[in-house]
């Protein structure tokens, strides 16, 4: 009976109604004519969400983790050194992605709950004089930790060392959702996930490639053919797909897209922010630390907390589950067990917000953690608030808070 | 964008998943022998929900208010006295149908927020020495105020005045949601509504009728065709309609009463309890009063709380749904500017009941009602909390609750 | 397995996919201001689709019998003498219905099978010199005959006896897909269903009110309270009903008009009169007769097909549902074992019409009937081919057709 | 207002409501227990479709073509030497897959039309000394050309030669439609497709993989990561999977899968056989070839059509889209513009079979072929006529068949 209430997992997110219909309706041909012209339109109104204009758009039946390997193996040839950091399940992921591809990975270790080290990418890529490093790869948003990295950042990095490896952004859970440039990043591949900042269900792998990417596809060695993007930028120029695509999943693309544009990106970006700060206040009337270490690296699509020393955040989210039917994110590798998660990514209100935010609070109550019942739920209302007779808080409500 | 946010209507309720499946199916024929089998199951199956062996269930198409004069206009004729308390809107609107319909009705007046006067019942029939009332109305649980009224002492105050009028039962708000008792308190008419304890649409008057009730229909002279109940029990016997019914609001019910009966009607009622719980405890921790006067009659599936002087419970309800999405029931009638309503029956978890409260606070903070944010959330995860380690909640919890 | 197939009942029809999205979306307040809005906007949306500009509109939670009931209680008083003919199931229920209300029916008869007898209505009407008859009924669309009636005739009928008689027109299953005109026919109330041409579930009566129908509200003295007009009409001025409304079949009504509106009414007409071509042309290559008695009664949206001596059409329905999970409309009261019929209103295709058509064949070779396997459909195929060379027919094929 | 048509598509095929509804459910966690528990009983209820119980299963979320690639990538080494037909695109594609993939394929041209030759692979497997060949592949049912090819026989010419090679066979358009018997056949990797026999939406390669398959993947060295299959097996049998799953494609497998086993495999594999049936009779009936060139090839999911000369395939499957909203198969590759394919897979009834072959009917016609409206028709209904009556066909219906 609990299957009316909204999930916060960190993707895949509440499905809007208006998208789940529109991914529901009866096959149809995708070899006819609207279906081509409603692809060439599709990929070329995504381009905006990864703020490109000079970058193509090619959409996989597969996860994000089918988007990497597409940066990687239409790019780069066996033998190729990548510049990568370790600092979350999802980076490690990579790295371990490239190192089966056969490629040879520099690993720049950092802390997890620690951003991409910029300063530290400097220093290799000034190091590497020989240009050995083929390229760089950085996740967007971590969301194992929930960590947002500045991508700005390694491009000036890259730009300081004047080094010309290309440059590879993990956006999965940030594209759609956070605010992304693309073009003025110096972004080559760019991988989204249609689970994510698009609402939908899991099964496309979005990928949008800067010039100098699809230059570097007619020299790249490794073996590709599902996710060769050649043929799948050819075929999409023509509205058509090298294989059978998921239809359905692109039509809610397609009405995800419409949706992302008609709100406008910057008012997307903003009510992520608004709910995730309130949530951000939540963890912080709990007297709980994020994963995150700094509030520059804070993610407004996912909040990774470090639940306190002798408590088990695994527990906590099979509690939260059992016990009221609510899914939150569980910690992962490095911090399995001292981290859970709170996705609030894709179309979360206040009022969802606050039942997470609620539940998450009996569930730690019961199994015996020191916070107080409604605290997180009060200072995420503190943050919501409209506050329709714009005068600010009167002084009793800030001070019963005060005593929590 | 709101889209996926609870309603806290008293009705229609949030409809669970499967229902709205089980309502969304191809059209089929209601002449087929598949439908007629079916529709005597279902109307079989109904029975246990009204907690009745001896009545027959028909279903008309229509809202509850069509249940109201199915009951009135297939037992009574022109000019026929009913008794009948008003102490809300529903108890006054059904007061008003009678009279439209031509009969002479002795209305007991009793305080919005009072239940049934079963006590002037008593000295009303005991009265009636020439046996004139020939029905007894009572609204089980008015939904404009919140309240729930004890039908078994309207049966005693018939039984002890010795009186043969039929007992009539508004269950529209109450029926597969709070426990009902047809044949135990004697009701000789009851009516249901789809959109409430059933969870569906509306579309659906369900009236469950005792043998009394149906021998009474032989020679009842006021005019009825569409809401024949001959026509329709007869019907329904064959498995078939005096006319096309709703097909699809059919196979919803079927699905509604199966899910009612495989949790059990107890646990379905306790849950209802629970929820209901939760929320009163809120409304206390904020400081505000029920309409409904006494526990004894507070609504387990609405709760109708009283604003503060000087606040416009209407303004609040428009706020909450323009500032946060979020649908309260407003006031009526008398009650209108002074009440507003948290609906919390059907399928309601509490995850959703605590956005609800949360997001209630947040309107009436915005408007200056003088509350705590997160004091309702509080009182209600004391109520909602599951003490996975079995021990009383320690005391400093409770502590910063009372300060509130 | 087969509820795939399209259904061809004579309503509810097969729902575009369109539509029962419209119907599925979840609960909500229907006392918002934004339900209000949409409400007043949709009763002035329908009202082309009857075809008037002077009329109101009304829509009841009901099926169209409680439309009927409407058009009744609201405008006369016991006693009143109402002109009705006798032609069909519907003609006759609605007969019946009358009596059941207590009005006296003067009830002209007419062979199952032709329309509205305009010159018999023209010669009561004059003959009734003191203007006793206070209504007069007709159904546009007798669906259990296929018959439609000159509606237009009736009205000169009336005019021609210069009588003040109310006009009330069961349309049933002609408005939303025949030509209907109310203004310019002079009725004076029209009773449609959303099950047919509108192409939803059951569930709504839409009426439609005209000035003079309106005036006799006022001195109407039948009781009614569910169906009472003045509430209904002066809640719905105001966007909001006297009693819970179905939400979702507004929502879905809304669509509905929407699309029908935007594929514009006169097509929509000329859609059905080319699907219900090829039928008839099909009924022709059987050898059958349809039960319409002449060309100029062919209905539009239903064709009732005679089946031949010593065979039952009831078993051709059973027969086809049980082996093909194909859904045709039984024969109905004087008519049943002798006629089924093949419902085409709504959203029906060339390609759907086909399938029941070819099922029907092979249906009845299985009982033995003398026709000969796509002989129908040949026929049906050259009356929806497009021709794209634009020559008319090769001989050779219009003489295969003869030979069969 | 086409999409009420059935599609006549080699997949996707028209979905089932049930199935629509069990792929349209809220976001769930794809990593609580209850996931997990669903997924590993899914993996074994799907293993009697393939015909295996020595075999294991894994789910990739990736349209047929990832799971060629699963096949090759996780057994093979570059440089190895693969042994393959090229009869038809299907065919020709893999062979593509695997020359992009660095292997160095043998291939055996055959005729479209003609199948897997399984005695010139029993020459070359046995001109074969050096054992270099390392595997053969097979398409089971080419979808291109509408043949099913006999891999009883390839696997005989396997043994015959007495050679070790892998066997991998392409099930994509037969895998729950036609009869596969994996383990009989010593089959090693299987690859399926959610969009065929399983009437689902793409998006899933469903693999299923030998013990000697499995042991192959220990060697080999061919860089794989997404479409790594011990990773993806090793996940599966704990509930899990290595990166986010397509849940909702998943819960529809899982529904198909019960739909297929209720069913009854063999009924499955009948009742494809008996629809087919009457579509290849229909294309008799007009005089045209098959692709498929002699009987024992013919496959029971799709059929490829012959068009006659000087007309272009292409041009009537557009015209057929446009003019009546109906989609059938577009030729491919070699055949495209003599070729065009009526798709009958998944569940379609006689009903919908029929609207296929009208249609197609008068498509033709308007295009000037030379065919008899209603004569395909006509001989579809003949096979898929019930003759409840159990006589033959009198002779005159025959007759009229003949003279067409």
């Amino acid at each position: 009976m609990h299957d009316q209430n909204p999930v916060f997992l960190p993707g895949p997110t509440n499905i809007p109604e208006r998208l789940r219909q529109a991914m529901s309706g009866p096959s149809r041909d995708h070899r006819s004519p609207a279906f081509a012209r409603s692809l060439v339109q599709l990929l070329a109104d995504i381009k905006p969400v990864f703020g490109t204009e000079a970058g193509e758009v090619a959409v996989f039946t597969a996860s994000g983790t089918g988007g990497w390997e597409t940066a990687i193996t239409n790019t780069l040839s066996p033998g190729d050194r990548v510049l990568a950091a370790r600092h979350g399940m999802f980076s490690q992921r990579w790295i371990d992605l490239c190192e089966r591809l056969g490629l040879e990975v520099q690993v720049i270790d950092a802390p997890w709950g620690e951003g991409v080290p910029a300063e530290a990418f400097r220093e290799a890529l000034a190091a590497d004089r020989e240009r050995r490093i083929r390229a760089v790869l950085a996740v967007h948003n971590e969301t194992a930790t929930g960590v947002t990295s500045d991508i700005g950042a390694v491009r000036a990095a890259l730009d300081a060392a004047d080094h010309p490896a290309l440059l590879f952004v993990d956006g999965v859970s940030s594209i759609g959702a956070l605010p992304f440039h693309m073009d003025a990043w110096g972004v080559d591949v760019a991988v989204a996930g249609s689970q994510k900042g698009f609402m939908l269900s899991t099964g496309l792998a979005i990928v949008a490639v800067s010039p100098r990417a699809r230059a570097a596809m007619e020299t790249a060695r490794l073996p590709r053919c599902y996710f060769d993007l050649r043929s799948m930028l050819a075929a999409g120029r023509d509205g058509s797909y090298p294989y059978t695509p998921a239809v359905p999943l692109l039509d809610g693309l397609r009405e995800s897209v419409h949706m992302l544009l008609a709100e406008g990106l910057e008012q997307v970006h903003a009510r992520h922010r608004h709910i995730a700060n309130g949530v951000r206040r939540a963890v912080a009337a709990w007297g709980l630390e994020l994963c995150a270490r700094r509030p520059a690296l804070y993610s407004d699509t996912v909040t990774a907390i470090v639940v306190p020393r002798d408590f088990d955040a695994r527990a906590l989210v099979n509690h939260a589950s059992e016990a009221y039917g609510v899914s939150y994110g569980i910690g992962l590798g490095a911090v399995a067990e001292r981290v859970f998660r709170i996705g609030h990514l894709g179309h979360l209100t206040e009022a969802m917000a606050l039942a997470g935010i609620a539940t998450a609070e009996m569930a730690m109550r019961d199994l015996g953690y020191p916070v107080v019942l409604g605290s997180g739920v009060a200072a995420a209302q503190h943050a919501y608030q409209v506050r329709a007779r714009g005068t600010p808080e009167p002084a009793e409500a800030v001070a019963a808070m005060e005593v929590r």
